[in-house]
């Protein structure tokens, strides 16, 4: 039976971004990453499907926005449901803690296009997932899709604040910010 | 030097589809869509890098809406000149002669993750395509990429429209329909 490891997931993700910034994603294994992490190769494979999965962290993303989605007041708009969101996923992933993490993992997503491909792969799940917790709460096509799109938009411009260094702000601010700008933007369209 | 193939690449595209309806994507080959159109595997990949990409048809849409979008009048919001970037791209591809083909495409590609994938991440280009067009003519980010995203989402909606078997809409008519409700959807959110 495998041993239970504290923190495993954690640690391999830790691992991978630290090696993936010394020697390049291409360079780097899935062995290479469980032996920094003290892990073993399988342990990785419970974790993650591939490599390429590590710093995407599986479907956790989609459930806290769905969850958000379904968790938002009943008399919320479809907009201000994504918003709730946003919230929970500042709350519980893109925390003060995280920051410089996430700095650092932005900075290899952009220099490997692999990795690019699978952020803008995963971008696109996000919105299917709040297109469709929108739908459970009895929002119509394509109302569901317009706020789950500019969700996603909204998203995308708040962890880049978020992420900046220096830059102090926390993510729900950012997202609430960027919200704005994004509502203002559409109407100026 | 190579003979002039006429619509080599049209023949290609035909072929290609007809060869993924009958035997599917996975088990059909470069050199049998070759042969399939009377034409060489190296004529196939002076107009395609892979099979993958025969049916997205290279970078010709982007260019259209690139162009489109540049040539709007001065005045038109950003939202206006990615509608007029659509009437071009139903002028100039979606026409009525191709609906057929269009609906033919559209079910293979939903029937075969690796093309799902591949038209997934050919829209995200076509939204950054039009991101930068909109950024030529002076729309500040975020508002270009609002626009953008707003207009793939129409355009995605107005192509599953016009390939509905006896839908009989134009694509440009498809088109405006489908940014009045992603407008009204907007304002409501």
């Amino acid at each position: 039976m495998a041993r239970w490891q504290p923190h495993a997931s954690e640690r391999l993700v830790v691992a991978a971004l630290d090696l993936f910034e010394e020697k390049g994603y291409e360079d780097t294994t899935v062995i290479e990453i469980a032996e920094r992490a003290g892990l073993t190769k399988s342990t990785f494979f419970r974790h993650f499907p591939d490599k390429r999965e590590v710093l995407f962290g599986g479907d956790t993303m989609a459930g806290l926005l769905a969850g958000g989605i379904a968790d938002a007041p009943a008399a919320a708009t479809p907009l201000e449901a994504v918003a709730h969101a946003l919230d929970t996923v500042g709350r519980e992933a893109f925390t003060t803690e995280r920051r410089e993490f996430g700095a650092r993992r932005r900075a290899v997503i952009a220099t490997t296009p692999e990795l690019r491909e699978r952020e803008a792969l995963k971008g696109l799940g996000l919105t299917a997932a709040m297109t469709e917790a929108l739908e459970r709460r009895g929002v119509p096509d394509p109302a569901s899709r317009v706020a789950a799109q500019l969700g996603a938009l909204v998203m995308a411009l708040a962890y880049e604040r978020w992420c900046e260094p220096g830059g102090g702000t926390e993510f729900g601010a950012a997202a609430r910010q960027a919200l704005r700008e994004v509502q203002a933007a559409t109407a100026a369209s």
